[in-house]
């Protein structure tokens, strides 16, 4: 991908800390990551969150089978120092690697950790002593209306987001981090995914055929991020610098999409497809003109649109930064509920969904319940797979959750 | 990927035909083919052969459910046309496409179609008059040693290898093709892959760590490839210009391989991991030498090791063109067979193989027969799908497969 390995100019313009952390007392080197609050001691951001989103994904969670918080601790600690070795290009120590990204640049690696619910709670049980820190913002997604959620691809202890500028370089560091954490924890699902390089200043087509992404919060303005990306000053003192991640897997019918006109599309979207404008709007950066009616008294932008259902406006100022990938399995056999009854083998891809905010239930949650009731597209989308974790901030010079984990 | 946009410079150098040819009486242009023999009626390759490999793959194969030879020939004509169109960055002629590759270039995109057993005879019967034509060199493939084909992941009366610079783009041509056959051929596999751009004249690594495709014929050389990849002169008139496809789908058991020495790994291949060079050699290109000894008198590359069961030398001179692809589907639970003895989730991951050649019988099958039975590295590798196309040229103005199915 042209130039997408370049560093995102956006870190080099803020107090953008980079260099030798001193992870351990080894030669760690940080990959890109921003300092908040310049106090005595800063807290940098996960990277892979605000970061320009790279071409390729590889989403993977894990159980922990480990017993004791000492051994979380240490893979936490083992996977701080190998990620930080990565995303610099750099060899992990004491570690023989299998060589698949040997002769590779970095090709702009972001890894980015996460911890789930069942890091705090299992079963009922309080598995590690940290019960009572677990963050009230990680309280368990509710089920939304239509999730067809699939055990072997939902939940997870932990989480590891890897991103990079080409797939065997993303799927490489979670490999890498899955031999890592042999012993401690089991790998639970695994999802790749793709973005196609449409050129810079350009929003990427999803699978939909549409332009995906429109919607973010401005990530070049820290007072957008800190309203509604990063945990609040009040959140608890171990998640500051920290974001709460939601993965979803979003099957799409795309055969039965692909039957529906052009013009259906767009209303149950709320969008033009060409351009990625609002319905009624020339641009795609034209604001959602939510109250326009057309000279029959209906809204020109349909009530159960995915785009109103999805803005700002209707959920309270509510918002979410989205980090959705295309995702693509092959095929797997599939029995349509609706005309034309198709029964054969259709295309088990959609979009890997991740998003991070402040907080869940405020976040995706309150957006989501509503889509899940009323969002026209849900025609032709299914949750198969869901997860919820926490990316807590790290302090310079230690490893990502020893807030959590060492205290 | 930069610089794999660029034309392939070998297209440019030879007899490259490209511009209207015309097909059914459309503005198609032809992506790029090379002419061969250049006497009143020149037969043009397919593309997705001999050019270079791009980095993402979408291989798919359908059953035809049409019963007429005339509906197979029309689908043909409609796939060429679209074919055609999408590798020249047009659109599709009288088609609402999904759009997802809207704005995007061609991404180097190239589409072969390729002709399984199942279009000449199925469970005994001529079902569309073309058993007599079929090729002697399409015979089926064998049931090798450790076989553990999956047949929802094996076989298909059509084929179609969409390779491109990007994967949403090598994804939305098999997506199209795959809608102009609604009717007419049913999905019936597909698989997707993925080649890590390690940059100009460096081999890259499959995700066993190693480097892949030193063996190839040069595909620069017309002699190596009239001789090796396309098919031979006396093969059957419709199929001159054209090549055999073998495919297979090769799941590596990679945790198994990462716990092996680096030694051992070396000693299974044949090759050192980190240059690519033969045991014994230097350099990557140094010729294997098979007869040298150690100071016990033992040979220095095994005799079971891979790349000496797969040497042209070893196989009484039998060459195949490889375009392997690695590929990863997530996590599926494995129970391994060995020690540790391991149990869970692991990487549904290895190696999407394509090799192209003048006669399967005397290129994959010689070569794979012995490799199936000795090959030190079946202790890791399991072929779990499997498919088998010949690959027609195509005389310019006409649509792949006319020289079969309108004769």
């Amino acid at each position: 991908m042209r130039g997408r390995d370049d560093m995102n100019p956006y870190f080099s313009r803020r107090a953008f800390l980079e260099g030798a952390l001193g992870v351990a007392g080894l030669n760690a080197v940080a990959g890109p990551a921003r300092a908040v609050r310049p106090v005595s001691a800063p807290v940098l951001h996960q990277p892979g969150i605000t970061t320009p989103q790279q071409s390729s994904i590889y989403f993977m969670t894990f159980d922990i089978t480990a017993e004791k918080r000492a051994d979380v601790a240490a893979l936490m600690r083992r996977w701080t120092q190998a990620a930080d070795a990565m995303m610099a290009g750099h060899a992990i120590p004491d570690f023989v690697d299998s060589g698949e990204a040997e002769g590779l640049s970095p090709k702009g690696l972001t890894l980015t950790f996460g911890f789930g619910p069942g890091l705090f709670t299992q079963d009922g049980r309080d598995r590690f002593g940290l019960a009572s820190r677990r963050p009230a913002a990680l309280a368990d997604l509710p089920r939304f209306t239509g999730d067809q959620l699939v055990p072997a691809r939902t939940g997870g202890d932990l989480s590891i987001q890897s991103c990079a500028n080409d797939p065997q370089t993303a799927l490489h560091a979670a490999r890498v981090l899955a031999r890592l954490a042999y012993g401690m924890a089991e790998p639970r699902w695994a999802q790749a995914g793709f973005l196609p390089d449409f050129g810079r200043h350009t929003t990427p087509r999803n699978l939909m055929g549409f332009k995906d992404g429109t919607m973010n919060p401005d990530t070049t303005s820290p007072r957008a991020t800190d309203r509604f990306v990063w945990a609040a000053p009040d959140d608890v003192a171990w998640m500051q610098g920290g974001s709460y991640q939601v993965a979803r897997i979003i099957r799409i019918a795309l055969e039965h999409w692909d039957r529906m006109k052009v013009g259906f599309q767009e209303e149950t979207m709320g969008r033009m497809k060409e351009s990625g404008a609002p319905i009624g709007g020339h641009r795609e950066s034209d604001p959602l003109d939510l109250k326009a009616q057309d000279h029959d008294g209906n809204p020109v932008i349909a009530e159960n649109a995915h785009a109103r259902l999805a803005a700002p406006s209707e959920n309270g100022g509510a918002q979410i930064l989205r980090r959705a990938y295309s995702y693509d399995n092959g095929l797997s056999f599939t029995a349509e509920r609706w005309p034309p009854w198709h029964q054969g083998n259709e295309l088990d891809a959609g979009l890997l969904f991740l998003c991070y905010q402040q907080d869940p239930r405020t976040g995706f949650t309150k957006i989501f319940d509503r889509m899940a009731k009323f969002d026209m597209m849900n025609q032709f989308t299914t949750h198969i797979g869901s997860g919820l974790f926490a990316c807590p901030g790290r302090k310079p010079g230690t490893c990502i959750g020893a807030a959590l984990l060492d205290a």
